[in-house]
């Protein structure tokens, strides 16, 4: 199905006038008359006349789009950050070209070559895994800004917005501690392995200024599955069980979606929550406050975080300087967690 | 920040040829010998030369994009459609332009314009809310795919990817009654009009089958509220506690989100699920599954949804006739239902 497009040759003969005259008259030209310029505009309305954005883009070299490359549109937090870029990108009159790169490089990759191919003025990467951007950018030149990013490449046209993952670690540990838990667990996912190593180390650095060791059986990473929106909770409720055996009363999950999981074990095997375990999520997805008990857990900023991410785009674009942004987390304390008690 | 672009007129420079013999070696033309062929191609991999989608997009008047309208991004129903729509759309080499309209007809017209200022090959909206497509598509003349409408539009150009909501609002009704319920309330939502009606005529179809006369106050629809991802699980949350003062033993819900609201209603007062009351939702959305209890719910065949819509849309743009689908929900039964009984 191919579209008969209203051509500026199309006005031109239904105006009587040249080419030239439309072309300018739809520009605002003073070239032309107030009044012929009212005509000419009046009829390529009628006519259903819309400019063509691809002509202007080859003129300009600015095509207003931008590239956003998320891991799963299924997981509640990406929906959280598309929604803060789209909303910029939006006010900006940027149209946003998306992805879902399901966790893999290769269509991370795949997905930043067809962005470049269509000329975006720049990409956001959410959760990037792709280790080496240097070469690919220095290909590309397209100014990017990593959310959240899971490698750690470095390049001049490369920005991040992040979360403290580490700070916020520390936070959900220490908020155990403070309710007198001791052997605190930490159910981790290997698929996001840099925050996923970043939120280890605070969980560690919290029990080690504590006066807290740590037995290795109170730390699980769930292994790298496929990619798919059930994987992070079937990593909580798969492995729950295991830090229940070793002991732990209180634990700390690498999000929500993993600590939803443990209540879904805790709740297939009617171990009483919060009495029996203690449970930390990340994220503050919406579910963590559907769920039974509402979940305790460290806000992200997801919305603001997609739309600093757009607004340092926005700044390159300009040609104002970049600059990368590490935002801090928040404790949110609900109902699933609770101070030890000895049973 | 403006790209430095490699050019066919750097390529050429560089292998010492003319602007037209790179051109045709990088077009694979038979005119240029397959030595020189391989040698231009070389240097324009060395060189980072990528082929403008742009430029190919105005000789071909195909840009292989298509523009995605959902509602809101935030809603968990629709992350499953979009992740329906990009698979097809990503295999068949299509980029996908996003946008979320916050169930207002006017920015969904806005987005709409802004996608065919892109020329996009086909627009897909998911809960359309616009009533005078007629008079836009003339205008605009792109084949468009409705997923799940809101509004009742016929073009020749429209066409419709839905789930029987009539029906799956009958199943969740049947259900209740098998299981003895008589007093059985609907709690809907004015902001998506079209399938509230059909959920709310379904809903009647069913008690009037069954002889049951359902009382005014067993009927609570939520008025429209400014959109936003918490809308239907506050409207739920506000609304329960009404219905149950009215007597019902059980409540059909417009939809999961709907229902999770009924059941923090019911967790704030302490009325014991579903003992107390027996809840039905519609949708099958992830949350279902983690709520306490455990939702029962009209399964709608979500990622279906989106990869029809953009095989309907892939027929169309290939000359082959479209077609409107209307897809069957399924009945799942969990713990958020049980027999009546006198207490």
């Amino acid at each position: 199905m191919r579209r008969q497009e209203v051509s500026i040759a199309d006005i031109a003969r239904s105006a009587g006038v040249s080419h030239t005259t439309v072309s300018r008259a739809l520009r605002e030209s003073p070239l032309i008359s107030p009044n012929t310029r009212g005509r000419i505009q009046r009829i390529a309305r009628e006519m259903g006349y819309t400019p063509n954005a691809l002509a202007q883009s080859l003129q300009t070299q600015r095509t207003s789009t931008i590239g956003l490359v998320v891991t799963t549109i299924a997981d509640p937090f990406f929906s959280d950050v598309v929604k803060g870029v789209e909303g910029i990108a939006r006010e900006a009159g940027f149209s946003v070209f998306f992805g879902a790169s399901h966790n893999e490089p290769e269509q991370e990759m795949v997905l930043i070559d067809t962005f470049h191919r269509r000329r975006v003025d720049g990409i956001l990467i959410a959760s990037s895994r792709v280790t080496n951007y240097e070469q690919r950018l220095d290909h590309i030149r397209v100014p990017t800004v990593l959310i959240n990013s899971q490698a750690q490449s470095q390049h001049k046209l490369l920005y991040r917005v992040a979360v403290d993952d580490y700070l916020g670690a520390q936070m959900a540990v220490e908020h155990l501690l403070q309710l007198g838990h001791r052997a605190i667990g930490y159910l981790g996912i290997q698929s996001r392995p840099y925050s996923n190593q970043q939120r280890l180390s605070g969980y560690q650095t919290a029990l080690r200024a504590a006066g807290v060791e740590w037995r290795d059986d109170w730390i699980m990473i769930a292994p790298k599955e496929e990619a798919s929106s059930g994987e992070d909770v079937n990593a909580g409720r798969e492995l729950l069980p295991s830090l229940l055996d070793a002991g732990v009363t209180a634990v700390f999950c690498y999000n929500d979606m993993v600590a939803i999981g443990g209540l879904m074990a805790c709740r297939e095997q009617h171990i009483a929550l919060p009495e029996t375990l203690s449970i930390v999520g990340f994220d503050d997805v919406n579910a963590a406050n559907f769920v039974t008990p509402q979940l305790t857990t460290i806000r992200q900023p997801k919305v603001q975080l997609g739309q600093l991410a757009m607004n340092v785009m926005l700044d390159l674009l300009d040609g104002r300087p970049g600059q990368d942004h590490i935002l801090s987390p928040q404790l949110i304390v609900r109902n699933s967690t609770t101070p030890f008690t000895h049973n």
